[in-house]
């Protein structure tokens, strides 16, 4: 059989398609090197010229998911029939949506890449996520406080907070996902529930809205996250 | 002479001040174990039956650091003559004269500290604090809420969300401090001034309270602070 000879590009999604399975499949520790490259038919030293490490390999994964997830969000944060706060809402709405659907492998995502050895790998993912967000998120404040619907002295600055506020659920997460495990679903599920509550409020306050406009919880969604399998 | 039997309290006590001395005047970097063990007079066995390691001292020192700061800033907290919001801009004005004080020295330690391969490190040394910062903040809003001075639905976890926000100046302090090396002095305080600003109207949003009533910043304070020497 003729040697098949394939683009960068197309080894690089190759390699990321099958990592992504493997890792939501087996996790991420109980995945090599080894077993990505005996799967798609490569040498090392071929994956070592597209990924330096493994963890290169996540953190490429991770930001996949965050450009897919964006992409999907987009439609949302661009609704023409729809105010800033609508906006807001719809971009909760779809991101839970998203979170149930991909709620097992996020799971498993979420367990490895909080881990306190994987402290550096989680900053880099948030970072690449970060990136691709806060442009749209200050661009949606600047137009809502334009269009009198909220009222930011800075939207730049106000979408970074958001953006950092949100880094307290990396705690929250890990924690509620542990009770889970521990068989405590209701407990964790409660607990997750309320902390998206109050986040909602804190953007509700930081927006100058009223409390419980911006929705960033609906009923059912944390056990949903939890228990989805 | 004779040997000189001293409690391992002391002699950490002693490592910790040598190390500050030498940290400060030197710079982490350009000071080893060997350089304190010298000046201690200490073996090296010695030392490392105190501290694992450089980095263990530094995070020692930051601990200590943090529980100064909190031992000077305590009275602010809990003045009887003030409500809870004079207490927090008690909190802001005392926390800007320490940083003032401590200018030079805080400098160097924030330009370690923030780099990228310290990120492990830095977040130890902000969990440190935030243990010992986050019930004192939370009483003061649960007692500010008591009194109508304010009002947040959850002093925990309001506290937990001032002290995730105020993390946004790993950064903007690290690129002032960046640009105050590169001479452009007046752009560095204007930027930091500003971020702080907007930070004190986070804060008053998140407390229920009108723009402009927390405190932050005050004229002069990042100047001083990035050119204090």
């Amino acid at each position: 059989m003729p040697r098949v000879i394939k683009s960068p590009e197309i080894r690089s999604a190759e390699l990321l398609d099958c990592a992504q399975r493997l890792f939501f499949e087996r996790g991420y520790d109980n995945t090599t090197v080894n077993d990505i490259i005996r799967e798609v038919g490569l040498s090392k030293g071929a994956f070592y010229h597209h990924f330096a490490s493994k963890e290169a390999l996540l953190e490429a994964l991770s930001a996949r998911l965050a450009r897919d997830s964006m992409a999907e969000l987009q439609p949302m944060l661009e609704d023409p029939s729809l105010d800033a706060i609508g906006r807001l809402n719809a971009l909760f709405a779809g991101s839970r949506q998203l979170n149930v659907e991909l709620a097992p492998q996020l799971r498993r995502t979420f367990f490895v890449l909080f881990r306190p050895e994987n402290l550096a790998l989680f900053h880099r993912v948030d970072l690449a996520a970060r990136e691709l967000v806060l442009p749209a998120i200050a661009d949606l404040l600047r137009k809502g406080t334009e269009e009198g619907a909220l009222d930011v002295p800075d939207p730049e600055a106000f979408a970074e907070m958001l953006l950092q506020l949100r880094l307290i659920f990396r705690d929250v997460t890990q924690q509620a996902l542990r009770q889970a495990e521990l068989g405590q679903i209701e407990e964790a599920a409660q607990m997750l529930d309320e902390r998206l509550r109050l986040y909602g409020i804190a953007i509700d306050r930081l927006l100058k809205l009223p409390d419980g406009t911006i929705k960033a919880v609906q009923p059912g969604f944390s056990r949903a996250f939890l228990e989805a399998g």
